[in-house]
């Protein structure tokens, strides 16, 4: 049953659309835990600089979590943002506990945001048939996304 | 080895502070996706009240775990905020997927905040004698939780 | 004559441009006044609630008509926002004068938005050959409906 | 003896102009009062919306005794808005002790805001040959009164 | 039936100041669109300076056309703002589609302006015995209506 | 010859209207000048404080200036705001040059917008029959000029 | 029948807070009251000094009055502001109508806050063991009165 | 009789110092005055564009008469800004009365700009040995002056 | 060597898109700083008009070459922005030195504005296969050039 | 002689009470200026970063200065903030003069702050008995210490 | 060693000017204290107005003293801020701890500010010669101190 | 031909001072390209730190640009900020294309903001006797660029 009708008509492309989308909210949620994770435990000589961009990439994360999830909602399909959906099905790498130096965050966060972005540019050839309205969509967050990855990448060298 | 030398010079005044601020870690972070997930997937003649008093909620939890984390660390001890410590320790019932009802979100939110205040006042008694500045922070966030918690359940009559 | 030098050279695919340019804005413009006259005659227990979403649709519409219609003249093409033109041409099921309950603005609404959103979805595909420049913009004006389309239709369970 | 020459040199003219204002100081802080009552005991599914309405009228009735109290002495007569004279001269039906029902509520509000504007209908009438400056404000609040009095009484419907 | 208790209890008064507020409505409300035509297809070397006062007369519409519905629901009449009302009651002359040159839109709105005026100020007296609190909203707008009337009559100097 | 179309048919009231108008903006433009005065030169004890208010009265003046011009202009009377034309016109009592102490400033503004007062309220009566609309401009500005009246005296006690 | 189920689970600790939460509610209320009446009738060189800082009082009362009230809610404990209410019970002495001189306000305003003061400070011992959470609200709210008292009794010097 | 002791103790340097601001004193206030009064009465068809740069030219005005008018009794020198003062001295060339169309305007504030500057730069050389702190402040506004002169010179050509 | 990994693995299809941002980058500059040298040189009746509406493109055209050269980074592309590269490769004509009147300056925009527009439509196309989201820049960055080259061409009529 | 009287009656309660807040006050100037000399003086690659993260513990100090000085005025005890007062009873380590590189302001102010706060924890204890508006305060003050005490010490690492 | 190569190459002028800045950094840093130390301490009937004046000397202190010694680094030349070197080096007579009168605050103020000023103009001087630059900053700041001079001494009339 | 009379009757001091601002100019200009080009092409552990300070630089730089060639046109010299006319007259060292590591780019900055410094000191010469008005803006634009400098220098350490 589906309290909004979709705009999208045809089955298959309302499925591919919301796995899509699905598959990006997991995504983005533990990409804000993660950097979270990152802002609190970091070390280092460069903690300052760090610790303030890792709260630029959550308060992104956040932001981009929220239009992926009411897009699901508004196409009817139902996104799910619970703990265990993500624990079970992120595939993003987990950092250790405990501090973490900022020399590696940086290098981690540059990996895991360019294993994000691979995934989120299949997903707008994915929904390139099925929903230009949710293609855009993937489209804007991608460049977001690269920007960010971008500004990681060149501290490492 | 500790990178921040902790304030608390006792061990276990140390640990028995520190294991009160990542529970109240884990169930913020928790509250924070739970209230999230409601916001996303609500449905009822009252949608659009609840959909943003939840955006509220989640706004405070998201508020509070930055403060509880940022004083964990600053006495000298790891919060642990990635998604599987979550999954793992959270003592939040967790909702069903799917569409959810104004009345059910009411109800479990009333419920939900309930059982995290119980556990605060808790983490208040566990912590006057350990640490008054981490047990002020308590007293601070549980005034804010009961706020929260008054006006779900009033909704309920 | 044209005052303003298309960036569009083949006649054809301006003239589809065009027109479809000139239907959305119909449709916002009586979007815009079916709102308000809702927001104004509203009664009922969610009064409200529904008053403040509808001033929200009315803001929308208005921004929308606005972008819609600078793109027009922006490719050379005369908007035409004149009452009669759209009364004449609007296609959105018009109310009843008098006062309107909450339960049928909200079944209204939904209704409303969701052919809207048809005919803008159609345009989308009309401009997919003719002007990409265009087509970003039915695409984005197409998200914010059917995000308010959503935040109405799930309200009616 | 007063401390500030009243511009409105009629004995009589004053005096009638100087009830006018006590009569609309006492209903305006009662109203504040009355309006911060509902708003903390209030329960009932509509709790959200109408707990925000209220704190509208509290703004609104606290804007108003200002600006009827400073009338008041910038035509040399004495405002008294102690809470003994309001106590003793409120004519507004006064609420139980306890939670109160949001549709209660809102039936009180609609009733009590219809007696105000009554009397302050006869204070514009009173003020037409005393005093042009304070009948204008007194047509200025009502106003305010009956859009707010028109808010609530179609939520009754 | 009314669903708001009218404040004016006489009949014909109230019919008589709803009748005022209906047909300042409908000139509002025409105007705000014969203004936003204007802003579209403007051309000349004044353009950019017409453009811009075209939209402050945009605003100031769409502000008063609000107050003035409200108001009227206020007094329990119900206005009617629907497209088609509004097409078939407008006495504003209506423009020709296609471009329009500054110089003309400069005259066209002084007249235009002029003529909404006029019926303002018959507004004024007809409401003056029947509701005090209508015919002051009629003048406050009126003042405004004269003040955007005398900015356009003076560049056709 | 009048550029801008008088929305006042009367010739003789359009006079009254006009001269009430021009005789307010002598009062304002000096009282503007006069008060500037005070602002630079005063000394004594309470020299902060009433160099603060008297800034509020500047500003009230040359905000109500404006109000006055413009509506002059509005209903195509020419207002006079020449250095000279205030120099010869105005019926304020200049202050002498030099220093001026605390408690004179106090008892001079008191007196000088007692009098000021007295020529609004006349202006108010002049215009009751000939332009409703500037009436309620004198009504406005007399109600601000009356507040600011009070607030001087009431120091002098 | 209590709507809020109380976090404070002992009958006679719940019992002593909210007697504590409704004495303070009463000495706000009446403050706020009696702070408004002699900002309005205050006379005195010292007038606009005094008159901005009673605003300051008034503004913190009903902050403190809400905070206060919405304690006593969110523990289940109906806070009652009614008037007759307030009347009955203020424990703080009523000021004489008509004019009040700077010196007076001055002097009486560091009575009074010196008497709040006390009963707060008592409020914060009764719930030392009742409710951690209600005391550090008793805390924070008896030093902003303190900062409040200060500065009026050096006033008196 | 001094009330401020002058920073400037050589009784020449000090006259010639409050002459020059004296002398700037009169020529700002006329230019507020001046241009306030061609902001009302202009006509012409750059009406919207001239009427808001004159608006400029008045806020600068005011703005740097403060400044001078403070920065004579800050070295113990009394500025007169009485509306006689100004009439009796300024070397303004004074408007006439009525309409004044655009294109006067801007030759007129052209050539009066020009004027006020060629005076401002003698002020600059008579205090360059008097006093450095108000020969800067002449400097600055100069600056001031000269870029509001070419905005309205280039606009003759 | 490439600092930042391409998102974008084809290297044909990255020169290319490479090539494209490089190419609207020098547009971009060169816009800038050809609309800051009108609007300094700036001469006419309609200065002020024209002034402000160049500081807009200038604004604009800052604004893209910031989005336009940060993607190119982004993607593993250096962006060069050297004044020697932009004055060898810019393809805008240039304009003489000294005064332009504002006539010329419109016209010339007008036809700069058309040929930036040209190469930024023949750049969607070229990226429109290699990189969806470059092409997005380059859609969403053509339809603020768009508009602002409408605005000047209007008035050359 | 005391101008307020104290609301804490025991004379050795305040004493305590007063002692500890000059001991805190004496921290925090000495904090400020410490901090502002290493602001002004820091050299190396981490400079930007350095310099602004120490105008915030200036900011705090100066905040936290400010609110001890006025409670212990408000207790009735004076505040000394005299620079000798403050240079003679310092007990933070000097800076030497001249530049100081990142690296050593980083572990300097790292250890300063671990040592202010070990004396506020004594403060918190001292107070504890004496008043707990003030111990509130110093509870509130050392959490803000201590987060900036970690925000240092993990650049160290 | 000078780890900032200065912009003045002649070691003579830059010693002169690198004396003046940190002469004026004491007397700035110490005027701040100094000023804080009596808002704190201050009674009188003035209180609340000197209180607030002097913040406002407060908050001037501390904007310059970060100008002058940012302007001495900037040349190459360490600022010493540190509190022994002020407590050493001020000339400023210093206040008797405990309460001050308002009335001597004042006069005290006054005098210091007096003070303070002489030396800023010998600054002037002694910089005209070897930094244009700071010169210019010692203008600027002495406009600032001679303008808060004014306002304390005339409330001494 | 000159369109603006200049205030500068002195054809060489108007040709010193012209060649002064116009040299200044691509100074301006050119540094604003080079920060860009540096802020985009940015690599290493700093980039985030240097990334930021660099957009300091360019804003300063197109701030700084902009008064200095409305200061020309303002003495009717025309300001040329041509592309061409930039890179044939720049001094400014060119950067290579492509990464430019941290590390480097703070030592060119630091260079090159030196040798733009050096220039403007002989500027601020130039003008010294040419016009006082176009000296002080050299000035404080000295100084602006002398604090930049020193922000860059002390990274080098």
């Amino acid at each position: 049953m589906s309290a909004v009708k979709s705009p999208i008509k045809d089955e298959s492309a309302l499925r591919t659309t919301g796995d899509a989308l699905q598959g990006g909210l997991v995504d983005l949620i533990d990409l804000s835990l993660v950097a979270k994770q990152a802002h609190w435990n970091l070390i280092g000589p460069r903690f300052r600089s760090v610790h303030l961009q890792l709260d630029e990439v959550v308060a992104l994360a956040r932001e981009y979590m929220d239009q992926i999830a009411e897009r699901a909602v508004a196409i009817g399909v139902n996104p799910d943002g619970r703990v265990r959906t993500v624990a079970d099905n992120t595939k993003i790498r987990q950092p250790d506990s405990g501090y973490i130096s900022d020399d590696k965050v940086v290098a981690t966060l540059t990996d895991t945001l360019a294993q994000i972005i691979a995934r989120f540019r299949e997903r707008i050839e994915a929904t390139e048939e099925t929903d230009p309205v949710t293609q855009d969509l993937f489209i804007t967050l991608t460049a977001g996304l690269e920007k960010q990855h971008w500004m990681f990448e060149v501290q490492t060298q």
